[in-house]
């Protein structure tokens, strides 16, 4: 089965709202065994509304259409529908029954405008709004069997849930494909880095299907699998996963969506181990990740952002001869601070950052990109890093700086030897 | 002049990801006088690539294309444009020499796989991308100027203002129209109140149109005014913005995209102030937005994020007599962290959120959404207010507490009464 989406409204077409109802409903397409082939964004004109949609009739198995049912004159897609269908509108009255008892539940009167939205494309199948005035419906054009929806989200969204993808699977029966994805996120590899080591992998796992996406700084590996036998599908996926992993080592942090923070907080956990934070150049970013985490407070301790190095020597006990001999940004200072936080909020981990965000501060020995990473833990001396790590915005800088302090505490709780690549 | 849009990859066609660099180029060629027509989405599949770089090719003045341009085997649009375009891709220097001195300047060797992305298709205008490795690339298709750009948001947007609508106006030439946008930034009002009192500004100001977009918790309000005479443009959008303020009052805190750590920061630099914060619910996000604005460490001291009791007395000084009367989240609680920041930091303002951002936590004295706000100037003694503000969901709570902290500040800062709506 082959389906296309498209989104209309002039909010659509003039950028003024980005689609989003597009991307949930592929999202729930694929994972229903339907492909996916074409998005399509359109304003708010008959003419290429019908087009479009005559367009898709030739091609497609199954199209879901958002916007355009509302009580306005620019809401036309039921107008478009019946013109590309070949079809008259005509009052039905199940949706002008479902209207009246709207309104009437909300003590409002059913307006003239309102009464519009009773009116589908003659064949169609009217799609109950159990949460909006909108009726949605069900027509076949051409070869194509057409869902049309509200544009509003959480309208859409149930409706797509509870009529439309029951509806396509129905349709699709014995057709239907599993199609299952699983995703692998490395830190500290280049995405052309993680493309060289896996472009064996699917002559290696014959049936799956790779891509890439670059979420900065994480690089997203997905592992796409289909095929008529759920627990097939499943293997092969499980295969690449571990054949993946094998093939980028360290690097690959988690799995699904997890962030690097919640691996680092599930990890403490399990550890029953605490930790508190020192920064400087990543500002308060290091803390925010981490209580991100819901349950953080489990065993985050609490930080210090410590611009000014007053505050470091006062609140964190870095030595000032430590400051005037070696300057702010220096893996001693680092490791002082890492010490210092561990000591003054009483945690098992200490970790610390201090570099040059930019864009001013940098200088030739210490240019903007530089970062000194602290880190001390229940056993060993603090240890301390440097890294030359620059992205040119000064808030991408602070968010590998971040990323990299805790890839190293991940590291360091999973026991991987920190100067590994 | 008619523009199509096209976002291509995997994670656009199966709805890993919502295309928001469409909504940007779409918003930025309407501003331009530049009439979107249809945007596209399509996944990494070379015969539905030419396809439809094809059916644009001959319909369309300009078509902007994202994606597609990195260094995998799964980067398509070179080859795509090629084949559309009936031409070779062939070497171009100027883009081997600008990925040269990009993998030089990061002390990394340009592999097999990034040499890839020097192959344009042949007559085709070399891009320059300053901040990533992949050139864009210009090309004329039938009758249509292709601009193709990185799928990777900051570099698109970033290649988009330098490269891409230059040339756009180039084409326009005469018959370009002056299409130009105000933006004022609103905090502390719905989206529907905003509405609400704007009603009646497009009567009042003949030739301005009204957009509102929610950037949670921002509300901006979109004005926009179109003519052949710029002058006369820019005067519609000076009278609409000021009266708009009119309507709206306080809660307009800033015009384009200055945030409000931004404005705070401006405003504390004019005044030769400076800030520290204590953080308990905000976990360090206060800092990192305030981090965020270039320059902010000769304003911005430092912060404590005191998750723990502890940290509350120890490092702010605050009264273990008033936590264990009133709790952690009490105005006290709160007065007495602000004035602990500013005097440990040295600063002349402090700042301090405590409250329960949630899922758990809350009780019902104190349910989730509870947030106190402590302030402490130069002049007057400290001040503090409890806020109920619960948007279900932990990191959209810890966003709205800290801009309702920030936005205190901005008010106190200009001399705004803190209590008006």
């Amino acid at each position: 089965m082959i389906a296309e989406i498209i989104a209309t409204g002039e909010e659509i077409r003039t950028g003024a709202l980005a689609d989003t109802n597009s991307a949930h409903i592929a999202g729930c397409l694929e994972e229903n065994g339907v492909e996916v082939v074409r998005l399509h964004g359109l304003g708010d004109d008959l003419g290429r509304l019908v087009a479009v949609f005559r367009e898709v009739a030739s091609r497609a198995d199954v199209c879901v259409v958002t916007g355009g049912l509302g009580p306005t004159v620019d809401d036309l897609s039921a107008a478009a529908a019946a013109q590309a269908g070949g079809v008259p509108l005509v009052l039905e009255p199940r949706a002008l029954a479902a209207l009246e008892e709207f309104f009437r539940s909300r003590g409002r009167p059913l307006n003239p405008s309102n009464r519009k939205q009773a009116f589908l494309p003659e064949g169609a199948e009217m799609l109950p709004n159990p949460v909006g005035t909108a009726p949605g419906f069900a027509l076949t054009i051409g070869r194509c069997r057409f869902f049309f929806l509200p544009g509003v989200p959480h309208e859409m969204r149930r409706m797509l849930a509870s009529e439309v993808l029951p509806r396509i699977a129905a349709l699709a029966g014995e057709r239907r494909e599993f199609r299952l994805a699983r995703t692998l996120s490395c830190f500290g590899m280049t995405e052309s880095r993680v493309g060289d080591r896996l472009e064996g992998l699917p002559a290696e796992v014959p049936g799956v299907r790779l891509g890439l996406r670059a979420h900065f700084p994480v690089i997203q590996v997905k592992l796409y699998a289909a095929g008529h036998e759920e627990q097939a599908v499943r293997r092969t996926l499980d295969r690449a996963a571990a054949r993946a992993r094998e093939l980028l080592g360290a690097v690959v942090f988690g799995e699904g969506d997890e962030s690097l923070a919640a691996v680092v907080g599930r990890r403490l956990l399990e550890d029953r181990a605490s930790l508190a934070v020192a920064e400087s150049c990543t500002g308060g970013l290091l803390a925010h990740l981490l209580t991100e985490i819901p349950g953080s407070s489990s065993w985050f301790r609490g930080g210090v952002v410590a611009y000014a190095n007053e505050a470091k020597t006062e609140l964190l006990g870095v030595s000032p001869q430590t400051i005037a001999r070696r300057g702010a940004v220096h893996e001693e200072t680092a490791s002082e601070m890492a010490a210092g936080a561990r000591r003054v909020f009483g945690a098992s981990w200490g970790l610390s950052t201090t570099g040059i965000a930019g864009p001013t501060g940098g200088s030739a020995e210490k240019p903007v990109g530089t970062v000194c990473i602290g880190l001390c833990g229940p056993g060993d001396s603090p240890q301390a890093f440097r890294f030359r790590l620059n992205y040119d915005l000064r808030g991408r800088n602070k968010t590998v700086f971040a990323c990299k302090a805790l890839d190293l505490l991940r590291r360091a709780l999973a026991g991987i030897p920190l100067e590994e690549g």
